[in-house]
């Protein structure tokens, strides 16, 4: 497995399975020197966390990272940072049927086949949504670190099962339990979840970032742009399907006259009138706002009946999921798309050398 | 800047300027003894190259790789495989203004600041789409190897100016000079095109890849997943703005119970009923063909009158961007894209262990 | 800092400072499937551990790893494998004078100005040697996989205090107490470890590993052979200040006559005659025993009153360094050596592709 | 083959064979705005260059860099730098035999199992010295560099044939045709190659480097410190078989008191009495010179008769090996150690980050 995010400075470790003793992330190439604040980072992981209101897994998990090193009197002392969070409610028995008959959209079989039968398979293992949390502990440190700087990552519902929320996005929804821009719209999406769920089924959706006040000049043309960047750390996402910057899929239908953002000076800095490159031209920033948009499948694991097959049998058999599960993990993952965002951004402005 | 893919086990280093004395690459980490069918590769090369036909930049560069070392009698010996063009067609006296007038929607702007102006502004410099010649080099060499594994790596366009071609895409289109399945939806994107250029404008557009052949388990959870890596290669190929893998972003708008492949058993094998998860579930090939499509956006280069701002006075300007340009770029980008993808499932599967 | 070992496919994050609350590793890459013994990684440890006999520091540990992931039913399951050793028998204040009157010979002065004093001083932080332990944990796994395809990773003691023992290296040593092949001499060397100790200071030594069993062919041409992956490693152990591979630096005084390994056919096998390039030739295994040899620095934490600067004042002061050390850390360093190189040459084999 | 060097921010790609049309580097990561001095390059490269005296071998090759890209106006421009050197003066011919018959200490039979029979056995291939050109271009372009912040790289011959110059290293020696700093020890030196021409055979030596100007803090713990650096570096040097870092095996030897190297204050700056260190403590340069020396085994191509294997036959079969080459290659070797070195420092010090 390939766990380890190497970055420019950063290296990130994932470990842990959804039912080994602990999860957790060592966060190395940290500058030393950077203060925690150890509520803003609660507070941060509490917003994936599950168990906390109606359209969420019942799971409860507290989800408090232990720091084991890295730290020295709050602040980072320049060792790999590393910290778990122990699993205490774990029920393995949920699952004993997988391993032979793999559930529809997970990766129960492609990882029977990977690893040979060898996979921990209780509770999707080391696939499972759950590993988003150790994302987030690092993604919210760096993430304060960042607003330090006058750096803000937000993201925000923009969609949920075809129900958009177009208003503009200004201001960080990071304290709204459902975190949507126009609350009304937030209540339809709310309605369709709870159907969903009510159906056994589950729905997926959009979530839009923003990053803003990153300085002209960050990321590289080619291999780590900051679109490369960013996007490959949004796929270590469970369930992104897709990203855009920017215009995205909708600049493939404008034209240049139209997709182009004219440049002009305000305040004596250089702008765009629009953003349609979503803040980046070449794989470099441009001063705008950095934006883009991850789609979001549905749940896999819905309690419907599904079709699947006995692998050790090789016949059709029909599966229904039981255990714990969200009918939207949509809410749930805006924290975790804000950890992948600060993090590739974050690194690349680490890899800026003193000698550049 | 960065402009080596550092894979699995593939180094692929792209080098040259629009207007340098060359361009080329260096693939270091191919196995020793691969063929290499000149006649195939040059076939590939000039579906990407300029000057072919009307829809796109009348200048001519013959694109004819020219292999320093890593062959040996037609195979590759183990060490580094460079192959240049040499740029003889270049006309750099057009490019002067750019320096001080960037050009919307181009990087421009973006490499002044970066390279403190002393990047190579002649042509898009680094940046430009000329570079992609290279990245066909390495990626049509192993496009061909992985064809003798029964690996076939194929695109089209699937879209311009909005008008799409939903075709099935069953069989390659490699040998149309309008890649597209529907030859009727080619006419009126041709048109598309046609009227764009008579306008000193541009269109974009999306195009579809599909990898027939892979076999269950290439591919790694989290940072190295088959979407990580397409993704991080696909956004090498400038002007993609967007990326989504099987049903991508319409994904976000299904049920699970839709978007949620059944397994099933045919001939022997596992098999999915539909194909929503694009052939990848947690990172990882599930045999299934593997499909993405990609966000082209308008070429940035257009005759018409643009707002840009002269970076010395800090004053608006009007640029009118003249020299040579496709109105539509995505044509010549589906090799591109093909070069793209299959170096990064190549990749993948190279890094598989013989101890795995 | 850069405690992350990337590998061809092995990623090794080790974590920790000699008084946090636990030190550990991530191993990401291991194949799933891979045995661990835990009886023989637990003698593995203990022949690093500390407090053991009369030549080492008193500080008990019991290095007893807690694996929190990466293991199912005793085999790795694909997943990053983590264990952690909780540190309980910490004594922070016996470290306090460091920080403002660096140790020589230590990383106490470099750690305060590349951490800007935000560094974890007690106890060396994350520069004790302490961190060899999961390093141990690491190449201990890797060792017995290694042995289990028939190659054998063993180190001894070569020479201590100058005392040479040139005996040949053909049988582990594992099992002493003291790794030397000639226990005379070995009690020479002991003599030696116990002068120092009573003059409160310090002696050095070299170690001696070899690698039998390795296929031909493992390694590649310049920045990956076989000897910069095992220096990379070894260079990672405290106190190592050179090594050396085959002959080494007496190679530099042969002819090329001498110098040069015949080839011959044995069992029908190309063997060569002597081992002067201790098994590597172009940075590419050639199927004869790995042989290399690393120099450990004498102990700089000694008891004698040493020369240093108060860095506050920055006034001259004389330092005595109190605490638990050893006189001599080269018998505990013998199965760290081994660790570094299972790891260096594990990671090689498993870069081999399927498909080379 | 993994001819890629992949350092904190470096990126240098090297290719080409002994005899194929062009050898070359590619160096991707180098800051824009960097000036390259054309003339002071090309004596470096000539302190390299065969056929120049009568120590080497006759074949005469001008190496001299083409420079395809990545300059614009005599300053590197942000893109990847590549130069070639094209081989005119190739003789193919001189080594047919030796795809069957390997000669001793060379790569031919580990190239042979390895590249399963396709590797470029003529002159050695990719595994021939004479790919240290490109590693001298992209080191001398970075040692301009450093000097600019008054950051040296120099290196000397400090021992041929186990004659050692054991004068103090104080001034660079670049400018001596034979390159040490006795002259008169020098003498010896060229007697001893001179007598081993004659005899048909060859001698080593070893390397010493110093770079001086280094700040304090550069390099980081366990596996990118200082050492790890330099040494992965070193060893892709053709024929270096040891590398050691001050006091180096000397160390080995001596007692903690007298290894430490005591603080003090000099000229209000932390230094240390001596440098037994090498400039290198944990890691992390302490402001004292960087110090090795590496070993370097005598040019296994000798004239006289030597025993060898056919490969066809598996018999044993008696090889001379013909064509051109040096006695002593370690004259030669001293700027490609220096290169080496500046690339390993100049690395470090760009991995610095803006905002550590």
């Amino acid at each position: 497995m390939s766990s380890t995010f190497i970055g420019q400075k950063l290296r990130l470790s994932i470990f842990g399975q959804s039912h080994s003793a602990a999860i957790g992330m060592t966060l190395d190439g940290l500058p030393a020197g950077i203060e925690i604040d150890p509520d803003e980072l609660q507070h941060f992981l509490n917003r994936r966390a599950p168990g906390q209101n109606d359209w969420s897994t019942p799971r409860k998990e507290e989800d408090r990272p232990d720091f084991l090193c890295g730290l020295k009197d709050g602040f980072t002392c320049g060792a790999p940072l590393t910290a778990v969070i122990h699993n205490n409610n774990t029920r393995p028995k949920d699952y004993s049927q997988l391993k032979i008959t793999p559930r529809p959209g997970h990766a129960d079989y492609t990882a029977e086949v990977k690893y040979r039968g060898f996979q921990d398979y209780s509770g999707g293992g080391h696939f499972s949504g759950r590993l988003t949390a150790p994302l987030c502990i690092a993604g919210g440190i760096v993430r304060q670190e960042l607003r330090r700087h006058n750096i803000t990552v937000d993201a925000r519902i923009a969609a949920i099962a075809g129900i958009r929320d177009e208003s503009a996005f200004e201001a960080s929804v990071a304290d709204k339990a459902f975190p949507v821009v126009d609350d009304e719209i937030g209540e339809q999406m709310r309605a369709a979840i709870q159907n969903a769920r009510e159906d056994g089924d589950s729905v997926g959706g959009v979530i839009e970032c923003v990053v803003r006040g990153l300085p002209v000049g960050v990321g590289e043309p080619m291999f780590d742009g900051v679109e490369n960047q960013i996007a490959r750390l949004i796929f270590a996402v469970p369930a992104v399907k897709g990203i855009e910057f920017g215009a995205g899929f909708e600049a493939a239908e404008l034209r240049g006259s139209e997709n182009n953002d004219p440049f002009l000076v305000k305040d004596g800095r250089i702008e765009t009138a629009a953003n349609h490159a979503g803040g980046i031209l070449g794989g470099i920033t441009n001063g705008m706002p950095v934006v883009f948009r991850a789609a979001v499948k549905p749940t896999p694991s819905i309690s419907r009946a599904q079709q699947s097959v006995n692998l050790t049998t090789m016949e059709p058999q029909e599966l229904r999921v039981t255990g714990r599960h969200d009918p939207c993990i949509v809410p749930r993952a805006v924290p975790v798309i804000e950890a992948a965002a600060a993090l590739a951004v974050y690194d690349l402005i680490l890899g800026e050398s003193i000698w550049n």
